[in-house]
C-alpha cells in the first residue's frame, strides 16, 4: 500500500490485503494529483472573480486547466464549462439544450442504457412537455442504429449517447451515430457522455461530430466533485442555476479550484500515458477473464469482446451478487453489483434488462473494474477468493 | 507567511508584504483543513454509494460531516443536503420550493440586496410564471419589515432573506422576519442565506423559525466548491438536477468527498472558536475604522455600526474604486470593490443602489473584509498605503 496509516480503518487494511476493483465507481486519487490540489488550497487560494493579483492567479490556474481538458476533448479552451461532476454536466447538456431550444422542437433521443443522470434528466423533461425516444440496444449493449435512424425527426433537438457504458464497458459507435445525426437531422445536437472513456479511450469531438461532451475527474484518479461539459462554441444552453458571472453565466458559483487543478493534473497524467494505460488494462482484463473461466464453471460475461479495457460484467448463476460483494469484502476485495448510483435500489439494472438479461441473471451479476494501479497478483488473489465464495454460495443455494 | 514557497507567485509575494483583506470573496484554507482533505483524497477514496468497506467508510465520513454542519445550523443530521456551494444551495432552496409547490401558489418574497444566486434564481422563476416581491431596504441595508408585512400573501410560497449582506456586513433581523412570516403567512417557508454569517455569528434554525438555511465552506477557511442546504425535515423540494440516489435524490452525483471533509473540519474549527474569532474580528474592524478615519478625510462608511464584524464598506469620494484596488494590489494589499461575483460587471452594486447610494458614490467604494488570520500590523500597513493612494488619486481627480 502506498498510503500512510492514520485511521483505524487503515490499520485494519494493513493487516489484510486490499484489492480495489471498483474503479468505475470511483478511483484512488494519485499522490501527484493530491499534491497539486494541496498547492491550490494552501497557496493560490484567491477567488478567480477577484480583480487583484490573488484572483488573477486563480483565474490563470483555472484557464490552464480548462485548456488541457478542452483540448483533450478535441475542442478549444473557451468551450469548456466546469461543473460539480458528470451528473451535473449531463444535466446541463440535456436540460440546457432542451430548455433553451424548446421553441424549435420538443423531441430528444437517448438510449435505454444511459447513466441515470441522462435518463432521469430526460424523464424530468418529459414532465416539462418534451418527448423522448429511448433507443433499444442489442444483446451486447450497443445501440441499434436502425432504431436511431428511424427516431431522428426534423424537430429533434438533441441526441445523447454515452461513449462507454458504466456497467458493461460496451463501446457505443459514437462516430457512426454522429454521422447519422448530422445526416438525417442536421439541426439536432449530439451529446456524448464520455465519463467512463475519458483518459482511457480517445475522445474526439471532431471524429464524433459531437456538440457536447461530458467528462469527470474522479474516474481518472482525480478528485470527486469536479467534472466538465465541453460545448462547441455557439451551441445554445440554458443554465441549471443562476448567480454570478462564472463560466460565462452558464455555471455560476465560486469555482471548485482545488478540484479543477486536480482534474487537470489527473488528465495530464492519464493522457500522457493513455495508450500505455489502455494496453495495461486490456492485459489485466484478459488475464482476469482467463483465470475466472479456468476457475469457475458456468458463468456468463456480459461485456462484449470489444468492450472498454477496464470493465467486466460477469453473471454467476446460483449466486446473489450482493451476497458475493459482501463475501469478497471480507477478503479485502472491493467490487460492485453494478453502478454505484444504483447500489441502494432494489430494482434490477436497467442496462442489463435492456440487453435482454432476466432479473434473476441480473441479481447474480458482478462488475469488476480495473485501474492501472491494479496488478496481476491482485487479480489472481481475487479469482482464488471468488472461486471459493461462488462455490460456497452455490452449494448453499442448491441445498435450499 | 505560513505557506511554502513553490511557485513564482509565492516568490514574488515573499519579497513583498501581503495583506489579504478580501475574505468575503473567499478565504485561505487552513492547514488543518487541507490535511483532512488530503486524508480523504489519498486514503478514504471510496464512493459513498458503494456497498463494500471502502464505500461504507466514505459514507461514514460524509455523515459525520453532515451531523456537524446540520447541528451548527440548529438542525438534525438527516436534514442537511450537500451542494457544490452557496450558489447551488440558494438555487435549490428558491427554485426547489417554488417548482415543487407551484400548485399551492406562485408568489415569492426576497429583498433587493440578496446575493445574485437568490436574485437571479428569482428572476428565472418569474420567467416560469412566478411573481416575486423584491423588498426595499433602508439606508443601512436592513430590510423594511413594514414592506415585508404588506407583501406577505396567503399564497406566498417562500420568503428568502440573507443573514449578513456580503457587500456591507449589514445584519438582517432574521428572527423578526421569521416571526412575521409564520404569523402572517403560516404556510410560507422561510429561507436564510447564511453564507456570510456561518461560523462568525450564531446561526439558528430554531430562533429564526427558518425552514431552509444556506451555508458555504470557502468563507470559513474551507475549500471552494462545497456548500450545503439545511432543510427542515418534511420541507418539500424539487431537485435542480437528476441522477443517482445521493442526498435522498435531491442532489444526485458522486459527492465532493474531500470538500465535504474539509467543510466539516473548517466548521469544527470555526465553531469551537466562534466567539473568540468574532471578538477578534470586531477588534480588527474597530482598529481599522479608527485608523482610516484618522488618516483619510471625507469618507463614508456604508456598513452600519451593528454590522457583522468582518466586513466594512467605505466610500472614498473623488476616487475610482477599481483604480484603488489596483493601486493597493501594487503594495500586496488585496481588497475588492464589492462582491467578487459582480467584479467583472460594469453596472453599479445593486446593494448600495438599494441603500440609496448614487452610482458615483458606488464607483468610489471599496469593501474590506477580514479574517482571524489578519493582524493589526497588516491593517496599519494597509491604512498607510490607502492614505497615500487616496491622496494621490484625489489630487489627480482635482487636477482634471
Amino acid at each position: 500500500m502506498r498510503f500512510a496509516a492514520e485511521t483505524g480503518t487503515v490499520m485494519r487494511r494493513e493487516i489484510m490485503r486490499q484489492v480495489y476493483l471498483d474503479n468505475s465507481a470511483t478511483t484512488a486519487v494519485l499522490p501527484e494529483v493530491a499534491a497539486e490540489m494541496q498547492k491550490v488550497l494552501l497557496d493560490a487560494y484567491g477567488n478567480p472573480s477577484s480583480l487583484h493579483t490573488m484572483g488573477v492567479e486563480a483565474e490563470r490556474i483555472k484557464n490552464a486547466a480548462r485548456r488541457i481538458l478542452a483540448e483533450a476533448c478535441g475542442g478549444r479552451e473557451e468551450e469548456l464549462i466546469f461543473t460539480s461532476g458528470g451528473t451535473e454536466a449531463n444535466n446541463l447538456a440535456v436540460k440546457g439544450v432542451a430548455r433553451r431550444l424548446k421553441r424549435r422542437g420538443r423531441h430528444l433521443i437517448t438510449t435505454q442504457v444511459e447513466h441515470p443522470s441522462v435518463l432521469y434528466a430526460c424523464r424530468a423533461l418529459e414532465e416539462e412537455g418534451f418527448s423522448v425516444t429511448y433507443l433499444p440496444v442489442d444483446g451486447t449493449g450497443r445501440v441499434r442504429l436502425d432504431a436511431l435512424e428511424e427516431a431522428l425527426q426534423e424537430d429533434t433537438l438533441l441526441v445523447s449517447v454515452m461513449h462507454v457504458n458504466n456497467e458493461t464497458g460496451t463501446v457505443m459507435p459514437v462516430a457512426e451515430i454522429g454521422r447519422l445525426v448530422k445526416e438525417k437531422a442536421p439541426e439536432a445536437l449530439f451529446h456524448v457522455d464520455a465519463v467512463q472513456s475519458f483518459g482511457k479511450l480517445p475522445v474526439s469531438a471532431g471524429d464524433w461530430q459531437a456538440d457536447l461532451i461530458t467528462i469527470s475527474a474522479h474516474k481518472i484518479h482525480g478528485p470527486k466533485g469536479c467534472g466538465a461539459l465541453w460545448r462547441r462554441a455557439g451551441v445554445p444552453l440554458a443554465p441549471l442555476f443562476h448567480g454570478g458571472d462564472q463560466e460565462a453565466g452558464l455555471r455560476p458559483g465560486t469555482e471548485n479550484m482545488a478540484g479543477i487543478a486536480g482534474f487537470a493534473a489527473a488528465a495530464r497524467l492519464a493522457l500522457a500515458e493513455q495508450s500505455k494505460r489502455a494496453a495495461g488494462l486490456a492485459r489485466l482484463k484478459e488475464f482476469f477473464l482467463r483465470a475466472v473461466f479456468a476457475a469457475i464453471p458456468d458463468i456468463t460475461v456480459n461485456s462484449p469482446k470489444e468492450a472498454a479495457p477496464h470493465i467486466v460484467s460477469i453473471t454467476f448463476p446460483g449466486v446473489k451478487g450482493e451476497v458475493l460483494v459482501h463475501e469478497l469484502t471480507r477478503w479485502g476485495i472491493y467490487v460492485s453489483t453494478g453502478s454505484a448510483c444504483h447500489s441502494r435500489r432494489a430494482d434490477p439494472s436497467h442496462v442489463l434488462l435492456a440487453m435482454g438479461r432476466t432479473p434473476k441473471e441480473i441479481e447474480a451479476t458482478l462488475r469488476f473494474s480495473f485501474s492501472p494501479l491494479n496488478t496481476e497478483a491482485e487479480l489472481e488473489y481475487t479469482v482464488e477468493k471468488l472461486q471459493q465464495a461462488v462455490a460456497h454460495l452455490r452449494r448453499l443455494t442448491r441445498r435450499k
